[in-house]
């Protein structure tokens, strides 16, 4: 089978030209898991830190050998689990970049192929929305009156933290992104009643135009500077989600913190995220969010490549911001 | 009547030379409020940026005219209140250091002088207790099993956090604090597990030694720094309450902020804490707090001095920390 690695260990930011593409033999079905094909593989910001040892404590992938960390939509082909069968549908988090790969039992969840397309089950439905859900819902707990600032508002969490805002109740939900696509995005597809590029002069005036009570709600899970700009803005009372903070997965340096006095001084709550603690709920967020895709209150946008060989070339634009949609690699067709 | 007053605009941190004390006209009852003698004066480091015109947004009271602002325990003298007669207590924030004052309707609230000394209202049942019941049971919610760090543990307000998450169920109870005497005053007095001198070499190691299991609450009201020091050693999902930082009231450049990343990775709840929010739940606090007074299990200290002339110097040695215990000026005898 195909899978990717790195050529050599990285010491900075990750670029399609730190993979390798290998034939390697396939692994065997684990005592109790099973063997899937991997279909739709997400590939996700966390993963650039992940490749320099800088995620979570986790090691990173061993340079020629290791594939490349990712979570998929997978069919199994081999079962050593009662409960899964061969054709079913398994969502997991440690998959990898390859074609077919060996889920020890605990590792994965089974999903229901018609409540969604499968590939949602990647982004929207995956991870990615899950985190959004958690803050919206478990954390800030948004409803009625809320208004609500969203940083990095194209992206897969950020456009999902704002849908999923406005459905809890939210009287106003603004997003911030770079560049006029993304912005496009967030207002046109995702509904959110302003978006602005932060890389126009006079972004943050704009910000104030369309920011005429201060946010009570704040996401943020990219910026640490943003997330300082956004305290400023931030209502009396006002809540704080932070959650993987992308410019501190490649910085050296910490960047500056966040001002202790502006925190007391606004009352804020602010508030660490981290998915892997909402991972007992991911079957509830499925079956509510789901229903919002049915009707049409919850959507999402896809960048979608065909073939492992293209997932470095996707992944490099992940990581210089410059993708639009879920990133997205379709290792192989659904139906076989 | 006697009122202390500033000698000039103040551009640094207040000394006992920058106050005079001057003889000036007695005020007159206001429609609607009463006019007090003036008992039990308290001295409060949030004093001290406020001179400065730093606090809040209040403006710094005028060279030569207005009193030092302060809160006091009082005596009713006069009343053009329907629901407060002469020789009735009440407490107020906005007395100032002055022999008489005259309190507008809506800024005091009676006490009764029957259910703890006097001078407790200005410390223990003031707005000190309030900040540390407000931060303990309203935003840490601490209960059983907690672990509680605590800065400035000898202070009043510190103190009380520490015994207030005794109360209500914490496991174990730790402070930091300025020298010997204070650290005595934290473990003997205030009951707690133990407190560490941070002034003594080595005595990050010896914090580790009495915190064998991470805080899982940490309350500060002093130190940036030292929040930035206890948010690395926080245990995953811990709550840190943030009040009147002191260290930022006096500085010219704010103090580094807390680290964004920490607050994601250990999953923090960071709560600012403006002890004003909590005035609508002042007697509930006096009620349930005069009976842990009754029966013992909250202590508190007093560093006490007689007569308005024997402000200054204390309000010196408070914002230098060398005070140890509340400090209050008895203005007057409570009996005349």
């Amino acid at each position: 089978m195909k899978q990717v690695v790195l050529k050599h260990a990285l010491t900075a930011r990750p670029s399609a030209e730190d993979f390798v593409l290998l034939d390697v033999p396939a692994p065997a079905c684990p005592e109790g898991g099973v063997l899937v094909r991997v279909v739709h593989l997400s590939l996700d910001p966390y993963v650039g830190s992940r490749l320099r040892g800088k995620h979570m404590g986790e090691p990173a992938p061993q340079p020629g050998l290791d594939p490349i960390p990712g979570a998929a939509v997978c069919q199994v082909v081999e079962s050593r689990a009662e409960w899964v069968k061969p054709g079913d549908w398994v969502h997991a988090m440690e998959v990898g970049w390859r074609e077919v790969a060996d889920l020890p039992p605990g590792s994965f969840r089974k999903i229901d192929p018609d409540v969604a397309p499968l590939s949602a089950h990647a982004g929207v439905l995956g991870m990615p929305g899950l985190t959004a859900w958690a803050g919206m819902t478990q954390l800030a707990k948004v409803g009625q009156g809320d208004v609500v600032l969203v940083d990095a508002a194209a992206g897969p969490v950020g456009g999902t933290v704002g849908q999923i805002a406005r459905i809890k109740g939210a009287s106003r939900v603004i997003g911030i992104a770079g560049g006029p696509e993304k912005c496009a995005l967030v207002t046109n597809d995702y509904g959110f009643d302003a978006c602005i590029d932060y890389q126009q002069e006079g972004w943050e005036a704009a910000l104030s135009a369309v920011l005429p009570q201060a946010p009570t709600v704040y996401f943020e899970n990219v910026s640490t500077t943003m997330a300082s700009k956004a305290l400023v803005r931030l209502a009396p009372y006002g809540r704080m989600i932070l959650c993987g903070l992308v410019d501190q997965y490649h910085a050296d340096q910490p960047p500056p913190g966040l001002n202790a006095g502006l925190i007391v001084g606004k009352r804020a709550h602010v508030m660490g995220l981290v998915v892997y603690d909402f991972y007992p709920r991911w079957d509830d967020y499925v079956a509510e969010a789901s229903a919002w895709l049915a009707d049409g209150r919850l959507r999402y946008r896809e960048d979608r490549v065909e073939g492992l060989a293209a997932a470095p070339a996707l992944f490099g634009r992940l990581m210089a911001g410059a993708n639009v949609g879920k990133a997205v690699v379709s290792v192989a067709p659904e139906q076989i």
